[in-house]
């Protein structure tokens, strides 16, 4: 269970009490508040607190297209409208911030995503707790064959089972020794900034993330797809199933021209074209490479 | 004045009804939240959305900072503890969105500062309003003659007024032109996106301005400096007040360190050492330019 | 001639002597240095300095991806893999610098970009010069009455000749008042960054831009589209001849995946599929607006 | 020893011939290209690519300042000018391109700055070296118990006999059972994406880092800092070297205004003023609190 029952009476308290402001509400978004989702083992996202809402976009979008924007006749048309010709700063003019609890590795994948604030939990001048993650059986994958990305099917009997104890009594055994080493009994106890070099990349660590809507949406797109590997696409989703209740309208445009869309090339096109022209268009002839063949089929087929 | 009376009606509506969240909540701001404050002859600056207060900034410092940050005794001094060693995460987990409106060339200088997020009215779709900076004859300031940065006197007699006249008389004839150029009666009329270069830089523009609490502090400290040109410092000094009553002790800690403190080079650091035990130190003997010189000599005297 | 006999001076003493590097050198970008292309009337683009090259991308690309990009057989390849599935950081390992003449209404739609370096010419400090963007008789586009964006068909006849002269007339009005305010001849001189304020947006300013390739791109698809404004799109398409030469693999990957190439939503996938397998589909029974089916039907056609 | 034969000859054979080029060069930064400065037991620096010098900061500052920059007499005079009052856009002209090897910890530090682009190994695609951050003896530092960042003396006898044991044993064990994890003799081998996380934060990665000049020395100023934690300042130190030979300009007005200086505080000049008057002030009597009045005197004393 992700929360100890402090952090449970934390939650508690702060979801006890509302104070009245003038400022932008999204019921949706209330309805989340400091709750935290449960991601992984022992990891979670909560959002701690947000700027904005539907309106707030389209209020930013009025100020800076002005009269373009008021033939649109209602909120949702102008927020897919901008969303389908790339106008992203009126979806900058929303944001939020998310405490998340992760492990390491999943962390060093999130942080390359630059546009965003960050405070994370220093294990330079404090201790970390003993929470490893360990992955569930059905998704201790393995390496995939045929794609230098993906994962394969999961491992089973011995093979998983000797995984299994690998990562548990190797991180175990780090952690007991990173205990051991900043112990200051009998001892001066060595620096915590240098013991912490001994725990694997598999342990928790949390972090307040703070981000705008548009970049938020960036890193979603990227990490809530299916190419993206499992532990992060499950704090992604975590987050997606956030923002749906936060800014619906805009969550709806990026599910229909990001997430199910698709960048066709030049040379792709090209072969719509040609195809809905009834001519067969082969790998050969589409003027397209091997991958990204296959790639353009994928998403004719549905299944990109 | 600066509002108009649909303007008015609009900000008296916003402020009319509170809704109940679970967030943070400054009280100190939400007594600004949409009120325009007016700037220049024309100009203002409004809140129209924030996110956190003091407390979110140390909430956010706990989290990384871990046990350090407990044996400071309270958020003041951790506050004060932050800022003093250039722990800029944590004030960026606050955010600020405003309304701004401002002659252009004013906000050819604001965004310089390019971590923050804008939409501009847009001159490209929308027509502009007949409205134009016109300094008040005690800011029609002279060229310095001593300073390549600074003003001088303000200008006087029928130098001034022809001043005055050239700015009022050639912004009311661009307009004229403007209109007459776009308006489509008896005749095609410019694009807009054309038509709107005949208007001179005093002209005035608005945009929505959003942005974290340390980027704005930076943003203050150059603008609200004595230094900047007075057209842009009044625009910081009207935020200022407002960051004041937002997180009453970011701010005061921002006075104390930023706005009323100095940078001293490690020359300068050496001269107050040997002026510290009793050593007559001038000029030519500290190792220093003369324009470095003056500016340390006017940073002891209080003149900084 | 946008260049005075000082500038071309300068550019011919540059480009006159070689020095030897151990960098990476683009033979293509070379032969571009410091040259200045002429742009508008006044402005020009021309290249300061560059780093990287198509081996630059790639090398960066093989660090990060290691095994994965050895599977690729060559270069192009790999450029092209890497644009496909907008791995953007191998691009971001190049970098340009520009030094750009412009009008100031175009320099303020070009500073919305923000991930870039800026120097501009300061009229705080400087005084401009008396150079003004006047169209050409056919860009003077009217006002479109189907698009709020673009333009219509050219002026003509007496509304033409009316604009160009309230265009001249006004600029040079301003810029005479302008020089008489900042006069010292028996006057004090009103300060230059008051009197600024008094010249129109179509007076030219010049910059320093500084800009990695992959945020390049991203501006370039934008502003060298066929909906940008006309004034800044040739800057845009200017750059892209360099870039071109540049970094020609890239160039090319650009043009098929993103210049030429389109954005298909869910909703227009589906559609595609439907047709693709016979299915008659129009707007009603489209599941888009009407905005959006346009713009569907222009990318089937080859219009987009 | 950091290099491997294949490394050395690679960068022999890159420094072995060089190319004639238009653009600005630093005679002092091509003696450093490609050298790998070892860092670490492992680790190494080095300059794969940089744009820019002294002459190019100038070149900047002299298109944004015009006229006042023609007053500096010199380069030199100019640059210690800019970085004397925080004009920091002419900096961010010049550029740089590191490759870097170093520990996952430091690369967790040095990655929250985020102005820069960065490509890294891919632990999710390849496989990682079986390398390892294992201090040397003297550096093996016992928590400091006066401050909360610090480290204090070094381990002696079985304590840092048992402490490098732990380190050694449980990175080779850990190497061994990812080794085996991922394993396709007999088995189907794990992905390497879940493999990796059985590894410690000791494990060594590599990237390209770019970034350009302004943030470079903001990152060195926090980071050759002797507060840092001594595994990255050994890095910033090895780049120190290089921006010395780089912008020497540059960096000896950096070293004396920002690294040798110091920034004092509204209170703290206040004080020093105070004493200049021969007035005997305490910290009872200075308005400073005790740490901030332990570091002001760190500062008088020349211990800052």
């Amino acid at each position: 269970m992700p929360l100890s029952p402090e952090q449970q009476a934390e939650i508690d308290a702060q979801r006890s009490e509302t104070q009245p402001t003038l400022r932008a509400v999204s019921a949706g978004m209330e309805a989340h508040l400091y709750t935290a989702k449960p991601v992984l083992d022992h990891g979670f996202v909560r959002v701690i607190d947000y700027m904005g809402d539907d309106a707030a976009i389209c209020q930013a979008a009025r100020v800076s297209y002005g009269r373009g924007t008021k033939s649109v006749s209602n909120d949702e048309g102008l927020i897919r409208y901008l969303m389908r010709h790339w106008h992203s700063t009126p979806f900058e003019m929303c944001e939020i911030k998310l405490h998340v609890k992760l492990p390491i590795f999943v962390a060093r994948q999130w942080i390359r995503h630059r546009t965003a604030n960050v405070n994370e939990y220093s294990a330079r001048y404090s201790i970390l707790d003993r929470e490893f993650y360990i992955p569930a059986p059905e998704h201790l994958a393995a390496q995939s064959v045929t794609n230098n990305q993906g994962r394969g099917e999961a491992l089973e009997g011995a093979e998983a089972d000797r995984v299994l104890r690998y990562l548990r009594d190797d991180a175990m055994r780090a952690f007991d020794h990173y205990e051991e080493m900043i112990s200051t009994e009998d001892q001066q106890g060595l620096a915590r900034e240098l013991a912490r070099m001994n725990l694997p990349a598999n342990t928790y660590t949390q972090w307040y993330w703070k981000v705008d809507l548009h970049n938020l949406l960036h890193f979603l797109r990227l990490r809530a797809d299916s190419h993206a590997q499992y532990e992060i696409r499950v704090y992604a989703d975590a987050i997606c199933e956030m923002v749906a209740d936060w800014v619906p309208f805009a969550y709806k445009a990026f599910e229909d021209y990001r997430m199910g869309g698709a960048q066709l090339s030049s040379t792709a096109l090209d072969c719509v074209r040609r195809m809905l022209k009834g001519e067969e268009v082969s790998q050969e002839t589409s003027g397209m490479s091997k991958g990204e063949w296959r790639e353009f089929k994928a998403v004719l087929d549905g299944e990109g």
